[in-house]
């Protein structure tokens, strides 16, 4: 609507630029031998929770890192560094995404080869951070059983994209009155190539077959 | 970070164009005697079914009309438009929030003086609707008790201009281990103004009193 036809011309030009730095990513994750699962979801539905609990069961067996981005606090590094992984935090002010450029700022001279899995929570948004390939290998979109079985219906492009779709908060399905069938009625219907997965990180059910499904795509499954 | 300058020009330009809209919503919305509140939130948090209930109680004593925005699906006007009121849906295809112009494309030669309130539901973001005005006399954030304590200090802006900071979904807020002093202690600290009120839409408990609160606030109250 405003101002569009200038917009989406800018728009454009910047996901261009954004598409050059993530296939450079891409290039530099397969190299380094290092698998790339970048995670999104709405603000609150236990994305850091989630990520920390992955990255403590991955821990004996991997070596594993993270990346996180919000638009303030450093407060979701220091949680996920009790898992024991190396983490850096990624502010972005008031930018409501995570950009293949800010992956490569943080990552710095990082040395990628000495990692097997890494990490990247991007910033709590259902919507934006879908237009910005961050280079990763696949996705996996969140959706915690108190936000409702519709939203794959009115957030179809981030669910479009998803690798995984992990129902969180599994432990609150029933107080949340949340209905399973339907969710996975219209996850099916957006995201027909996403695995579905239920996860409490609360209680860890779930938490063991997400690491499976993990380790079954990891580079040293592959060969 | 990429392509900076250049989107942060446009951006501004784009935000400057809102804001002349958005005056001119003001102006007509104050002459045609009709309060306008608008509400944000994460996708999830109970927008919807909030909004129909406070639609339903205002009903009996004032003429209440809404404007809900989504990315796709016109599921929540047709919720809403269970209340009985008048609803119109803003489809915004990939656009993230609300802008003034989609607002006076949407209410048309709508006659805006047979309406008490209007209320603009906003698509479920809690970062980028921050920077739109709307020309609404005042906007609501809603916070559910799942998506944790901590949200105020991670999304900020969005927190910061509002007027009223409802806290939802309360009858989860045991079984989601809520802290609602924590809650409260953010929510002060980010939107000092706000007057902080918990809700359960689905049980009512504190919605009388939010229409309470709104009632004192329309125009009819204050002359």
């Amino acid at each position: 609507m405003t101002a569009s036809p200038r917009i989406l011309e800018v728009r454009r030009n910047v996901l261009k630029h954004n598409d050059v730095i993530a296939r450079e990513l891409r290039e530099r994750f397969r190299q380094a031998g290092v698998f790339v699962v970048s995670l999104v979801s709405s603000p609150g539905s236990g994305k850091t929770t989630f990520l920390e609990k992955t990255l403590s069961l991955l821990r004996p067996r991997y070596r594993v890192a993270a990346l996180v981005g919000d638009l303030a606090t450093e407060n979701d590094a220091a949680r996920l560094a009790r898992s024991g992984a190396p983490v850096r935090q990624i502010v972005t002010g008031t930018v409501c995404h995570l950009e293949a450029e800010m992956i490569r700022g943080a990552l710095g001279d990082w040395d990628l080869a000495q990692l097997d899995y890494l990490f990247i929570e991007n910033v709590g948004n259902l919507v934006c951070p879908a237009s910005y390939d961050l280079g990763e290998d696949g996705r996996a979109v969140l959706l915690s059983v108190t936000e409702g079985e519709d939203k794959p219906l009115k957030y179809p492009p981030i669910f479009h994209g998803a690798d995984w779709a992990l129902v969180t908060k599994f432990d609150l399905a029933e107080a949340a009155e949340f209905d399973f069938e339907a969710a996975r009625r219209n996850l099916t219907a957006v995201c027909p190539g996403a695995a579905v997965l239920t996860v409490s990180a609360k209680t860890g059910k779930g938490m063991e077959e997400w690491v499976r499904v993990l380790a079954q795509r990891g580079r040293f499954a592959e060969g």
